[in-house]
């Protein structure tokens, strides 16, 4: 199974914010745009691995700026590590101005997929070449993510994740 | 006002059919096909013009191929012309095979909008330079086209119709 | 197979314009005004020829009003032509003014069916009769506008598209 | 203020059946059904007064038959009789038989409405005429409901609900 | 099968009014809330009677206040009455005032479910045993409305309500 | 202000799965089910704060189980600890057996609100006082989960995450 690159599994999902998207506050319904986080980060897994997938968890979810009803809203996910059948992924949301054309960072958010044959048993998955600057570093992030989640719900002793334990000592 | 080309209105919206925008045959619903090209379509007119943009007709959109729930669908928006104040986009719509990534034209469609200012006049928009051979045929069906509505509306004589003429002469 | 009346096949969809159904200028969004016109005119072509049918296109729609939030809208949709095994349907979607009960043209468009099997081949329909001065106009110009797009396809020689081409000379 | 006949607030919806719209045995979601007679009945009650209106209450609705995904469904709404500013507004629900054509009666519902001011005070409404003999018996109805309403909720004693009473005499 | 008391039932659905959920005033939307009335009132029978249940009727829904896009919505529907086997259920509406915590009625609804099994057809349910004087006064109401129901459908002769008489002499 | 218990923030959210809600293996979509966690969470940081809340990130969720169309869930959420403005909001969702009533943990997810006024700037929340075992657990695991979150973005040094260092020494 060989390895693929980051950008090859890059998924764009252009969208407006019409008024029934909307939270009280006439901004985009937090929870609307997690689901659509959600689709685009689940196409993507899907691009890297070509099997069925599922979403195992949403890591983070940090909301910046609320995107106002009538805006351009871009969605741009790629997957950041490959396990051995989990996938982490990153989305970053971009609303883009009418007028000068340029975007501005809106929140970004790290899903986890697992890939499944059709019995919903885990698959193998191909290994993640990252490239850019910002792929390697997201990279490596995934990996102490990975650690402080097997930690956080007990499944790993603190003293064996060795990224984690660096950050601290 | 400057010429812009066609490839900077390119918009790209990738989504999953849902079991919930699905027709009783379980392939996804004409209607919500239509209503995603046209949120596809005029944020491709908007970034052309940027300029606030409203839906004059759908010109044509054909339906090759029924799209099944579960898939992942690939909607590239693109301007194919600009005339004085409307623009004439053209979306194209692939299905994405999971397991060989491999994309199937599903269907295609065509849009026109006007740009308007605050009080809903028209107003003037930059001309499309095509670029691709793709484009410059886009480009070059949208006068006949455009002649073609205006005939059929009454609004121009079918002699001055010069485009037009020339297919059955 | 007996020919049918074209009011025979008359569907009326009365409904409202809920904000969750809106653009960001508070007005019916276009997509989901395709959708319902979608609806109301799948269900004329359904009552035409009893059978199963899919859309095949969208011939034209235009946009000459806006619908705002609030208004009661009304659909009528009937069959205009049949072919072989396609039917040209007509809808009319008109905004009733709440105070006078009178009715102002919103927009209307061109939706062509095909009537198919249980295993998705075509199958026969009955042809129409048009009674009034609009349902023969509209007989009329479904021919033109058949002759079109397989012209424009590339499916007829733009040589015998008779009806057209007596537009032109 | 001139008293209108019941026909005149006529409401005709006529709509398909979705698998977005079912429940899980695959039929019309109840609260779906419920909604859409809504709209059908408020459309009715201000075609009647040419006011706004608001629902006061939901009378009673009687679910007959299942309605199943893909099925044509057709919603008649008629205002059966008016008080000072309230409007007792009946919708019948048909199933249509797709092969023959003929409608099967899925359910029925009562809905009353009370038109107001921009100010949200009710206004007197027209009177209504029944012609037919299922509206001067929905109309003959109205009466004993709108007694035992007031009866059930305490603003009405008994022994005034001559209408009522007749019932049990 | 042991009598069951009706607090066994309850169900707490409380939620949002976002702007996709409203009607033109604002508020949330009359369909919408007999959806989600609906909802809220099916899973208290299904948890009364640990069966499928299906909804024969809407017996009664009063709108006593409008709720405001924004609202806290809080449900609590429990089943009054249990018969052979159908079961009525009261839902009751409130609004919760965001800086009080105050609940303010909005309106309450009566629904009427019957279980069935796989086939369909009707089963036994468990009686209901009210304690509190709410709850024993709706349980008296319940068989008053059931008579109702069964002489306005004329599958009960007047002379054989004798709930309902007692109430009229 | 006053701190306040945890329980008096408890949110229970009870709601079925249509399959309009659905993803293309019939269950819950994930998106929908973020957003009706965000729904409850949110209710619940408003009932303990009594002012607006934002959702400023979803720190964690974990997808344990589908959630098959057709279910009843339940979700209960609680505020776990308060800081200056911000609130963590822990929610637990359960799926509901029909037969036997019992339940089994579907899901959980930690949510995190901020308090601003009508300005959108941030405002000083009540305390949170935690009581059982459970709500000790979560309450301290936040300021944990808090530390993360400021190292992780770079706004807190590792080595004044004192409770975080903890765990890895």
């Amino acid at each position: 199974m060989n390895a693929k690159y980051s950008k090859e599994s890059l998924t764009v999902l252009t969208d407006m914010v019409l008024p029934g998207e909307t939270n009280p506050l006439n901004n985009l319904f937090g929870g609307e745009l997690l689901a659509r986080m959600d689709r685009a980060c689940s196409i993507s897994a899907r691009r890297h691995c070509r099997r069925i997938v599922v979403t195992a968890s949403v890591n983070h979810v940090v909301f910046r700026k609320a995107v106002p009803v009538g805006s351009v809203v871009v969605m741009e996910a790629k997957v950041s590590r490959a396990f051995r059948s989990s996938m982490e992924v990153y989305v970053d949301v971009w609303i883009e101005d009418r007028e000068t054309g340029e975007r501005t960072k809106a929140n970004e958010g790290i899903y986890t997929f697992v890939a499944v044959d059709r019995t919903g048993s885990p698959v193998k998955v191909p290994e993640i070449i990252p490239e850019t600057d910002l792929e390697k570093e997201r990279f490596d992030g995934a990996l102490r993510r990975k650690q402080l989640s097997l930690v956080l719900s007990g499944r790993m002793e603190a003293d064996n994740a060795t990224e984690l334990k660096a950050l601290f000592n």
